[in-house]
């Protein structure tokens, strides 16, 4: 049984490889830039180059069971980037199966980001031990991925886990994919700087406080850490905004209990740096939209993977799809 | 290898059990009365009595690899039953496996009684030769399956597939689960007649039209089916009724596909009788809740395994999880 695999992270901005064991544990880490900007073609160069550098420090590719690359956006089951990847001109179209298998003689597999990550954390952090998990990913959008009955779960033509465009408002707001009221235009990170504006616009003279005033004199400045500095200081506005976000991330989520009934949901991604109120609120408002006994049992937890949770799922990927 | 099953589908009404092979063809089939208002207990025994007619049927029990029984509500992976069975009063509680294996000597599992139908359709029939599946059944209320790489999805505790109580209106209709605005509460039988009385009785007066004199004068004959009726014959508010009830459908479904991108979404139960017309109309609302890409590659077909879908299932439950 070959002991090793290969991960990459493929970023808008970075390409971040790693060689891993079963166990997790990272042999050899290297970060190289993607050049997003030079097109899809580019970026695959880049991919092997990255995969020939790690086998190269492993120093033969002999015990590497395979490479496994997390992409943004849809990768079909045949290597295909079938799009989704706004940030990565050109990276639609590409075929990453057979070049990698060509230049190193790798067997490859492809997932979704989130997807590749909810498995990291179902491996080695948050969902370690559990059977079936949800990984919500809270940036600038949000994404999802999800591990049924202990394997990742891709969806056909790999596109299971669009959880930031399940809709929590109908007729809400406009959101880039088309649809309105897709749940990311709430709690991501850009969603929650527009709730905070649109709130904050609407406040009467007599509500004004300190969040208000520091939204709407500099609203180009405003983050989704701000508001969550001020959610801290209990500014009740900032609170306003925040009941607001998660009240419909909670719907999402009853949503998604309802469905898969997970050992764990875990959320991520940068919003989460403001920690467990956002869990402790995204916890009340899901039971208003989820089978009382399902939600009793489904925990919401923070991700625990850190930085490296995108190479460690593509590499977790790589030992669950090829053995 | 052990080349038979024993699939055991519990009704509120009927016990059916069959012996079937790995291909779905059913040796024998048995139908006795379930006797619900008897208690959980004498439905236990009448489910060993089954198994035991069954076997004896059969000849002996050596070819049987193990007996699944399709319940409705919950049933832990310990086979103890967790409720939400309403009509089977003192079911929960239940303890099913041991029984089984004590008398029969036969090994046991269980599922959720949609939740096998989806592996029925998975195996043999709608979604057959598929990887990803889920079945939504629209019944009396609503209840769902969900098929995930090729198996069989239980989540947590057994409770996975609660498809039905999927928030599609905030603060919507009040739903039995405690929840308002639950899917089941317009896109069931009876959400569809509750909303076919709703909009008959707001209907101006220079509006109505023989639907609406036959909901209205005869309010305690109403069935999904008269709507369906109206609907063939073109009847604008039955039409109108029509729309809205599959419009609510349709947001479950778009959270559905973007959450689990299954390669085909059956629908079945006794609201499908109304056929075609409720898959044209699910599908084109389903769009506006569901990312393109998905949506476009995601089939929404009727059901095909008929009546025995639950005993089906059951067995194929047996062979998926003993192999």
């Amino acid at each position: 049984m070959k002991e090793l695999a290969i991960g990459i992270d493929l970023g808008g901005t970075n390409l971040k490889g790693c060689v891993m064991n079963r166990a997790g544990e990272i042999l050899h880490l290297i970060r190289i830039p993607t050049e997003a900007d030079k097109g899809g073609q580019r970026v695959l160069e880049n991919i092997l180059r990255l995969i020939g550098q790690l086998i190269q420090k492993q120093g033969a590719a002999d015990s590497i069971l395979g490479a496994g690359i997390g992409s943004p956006g849809f990768v079909d089951t045949d290597g295909t980037v079938l799009g989704g990847a706004e940030n990565l001109p050109g990276w639609k179209g590409t075929r990453i199966y057979e070049p990698i298998r060509e230049k190193h003689g790798l067997a490859a597999t492809a997932g979704n980001d989130v997807t590749v990550t909810a498995l990291a954390e179902f491996k080695f952090g948050a969902a370690k031990g559990m059977t079936n998990a949800v990984c919500l990913a809270l940036g600038t959008g949000i994404g999802g991925g999800i591990v049924t009955n202990g394997h990742i779960y891709k969806g056909t033509h790999g596109m299971a886990g669009e959880l930031g465009h399940i809709c929590v408002e109908t007729g809400g707001l406009q959101c880039t994919c088309g649809m309105k009221g897709c749940v990311e235009q709430y709690a991501s990170a850009t969603g929650i700087v527009k709730n905070a504006k649109l709130i904050c616009d609407a406040v009467a003279e007599n509500e004004r406080t300190p969040f208000v005033d520091a939204v709407t004199t500099r609203p180009q400045s405003v983050t989704s850490k701000l508001v969550y500095d001020f959610v801290k200081k209990n500014d009740p506005i900032a609170l306003r905004v925040h009941e607001y976000v998660c009240e419909r991330l909670g719907r999402a989520v009853g949503a998604i209990f309802n469905t898969l009934a997970p050992d764990r949901l875990i959320l991520g991604g940068g919003v989460m740096m403001a920690g467990q109120v956002i869990i402790d609120a995204v916890s009340r408002h899901s039971a208003k939209y989820c089978w009382p006994d399902i939600w009793k049992r489904c925990d919401i937890v923070a991700a625990q993977c850190g930085e490296n949770a995108g190479v460690l799922g593509c590499g977790a990927m790589v030992f669950d799809e090829m053995g």
